[in-house]
């Protein structure tokens, strides 16, 4: 029997991750095999935790204790959603990751990628993922296809700068020169079908 | 001038540090450079963080989810309440810092010292305290005396059991042997007036 595989989708706004995992969860509808998760997951402790991150009230919050809160909601949901699904022989697909923390936090909001790596390490006692797909375009392209798309959501991102979203891109580099044993990049600045096709081709040999 | 100081209360359960640090402060009520606290001190977003941790509904709560939380209230309460009071000059004199994290979580909870003391040392920018006094009476003794004075606390601490209590004075010695420099035992077996008498005889000349 095939060891259930842990499987991540990084990537910065606007690469297409949700719509393409969107389109695979259509495609492995009826394999009960396979959980589809991202955080917090509908695990109560790990929405209460994300939700102090995210109130507005918040102003005050120091980016560390940010950057703990968002490991500590990834503690939760991998104890209680991800590690039971593997155990039960269930591959787990995950939009966002570790590398998330890593590229945003770490790299480029500044604190540094061995020390958020570090909480996060601890947050998931070391069990890193066994495959990431990266989906690769360049941060104006993928910040074009939201304002495309998602309006609503051009303020939040303006607000970030463009400089912003390339340290995140860079970070990414960092991450993926650090563990290119369980990387897999896609270019995902191609029309949606294409790059559902390339991501399905990684996914159906390794998912048997 | 001289430098402020960052000082810390540590012990176990019924060691009398509270009753001591209220003698404490009483003695030294007139020194507008002495700030007291104790996490999460007053600090919203600290105090929301706590609320989560001790909701009793949260039972699903991992270990190292509960050790994230409280790294995460400690980097808040450490750099919105005492970083600030420290660089406006002022010593702050704080009840529980790292060492019960590491004593109770790291050690008696077996997490693990190291993995705890890296995600506190995150939390705090590894801005460690600069002296930390230990109040030292065996935990047989500290619960008697919790048992004559604070009945309601009785059934928490019974449920823990004396093992674990146990587990936490042990997890205060390796605490100890790590960080020698910083550290002054005060014997806590004795009547309270004669620790607090001993706790001002450390804090007197260093205080200045």
């Amino acid at each position: 029997m095939q060891r259930s595989l842990f499987i991540t989708f990084e990537g910065g706004e606007g690469a297409g991750k949700t719509s393409v995992l969107q389109a695979i969860g259509e495609r492995l509808n009826n394999r009960s095999d396979i959980l589809f998760t991202r955080e917090p997951g509908g695990i109560e402790i790990a929405e209460k935790i994300r939700s102090i991150i995210l109130d507005p009230a918040h102003t005050a919050m120091h980016e560390r204790t940010e950057a703990l809160l968002y490991a500590a909601a990834r503690s939760q949901h991998f104890y209680q959603k991800v590690i039971p699904a593997l155990e039960s022989g269930q591959h787990v697909l995950c939009d966002r990751f570790i590398d998330s923390s890593l590229a945003y936090q770490g790299y480029a909001r500044g604190i540094g990628v061995d020390d958020v790596l570090a909480i996060n390490e601890f947050a998931i006692g070391k069990r890193m993922p066994d495959v990431t797909i990266f989906f690769d375009i360049t941060p104006e392209k993928g910040l074009a296809r939201i304002q495309a798309t998602r309006a609503d959501e051009i303020n939040r991102l303006d607000a970030e700068g463009l400089a912003f979203h390339h340290k995140v891109y860079e970070g990414y580099e960092y991450v993926m020169e650090r563990y290119p044993e369980r990387f897999r990049v896609v270019n995902a600045d191609q029309a949606l079908e294409q790059v559902i096709e390339d991501v399905w081709m990684i996914l159906n040999p390794i998912l048997g």
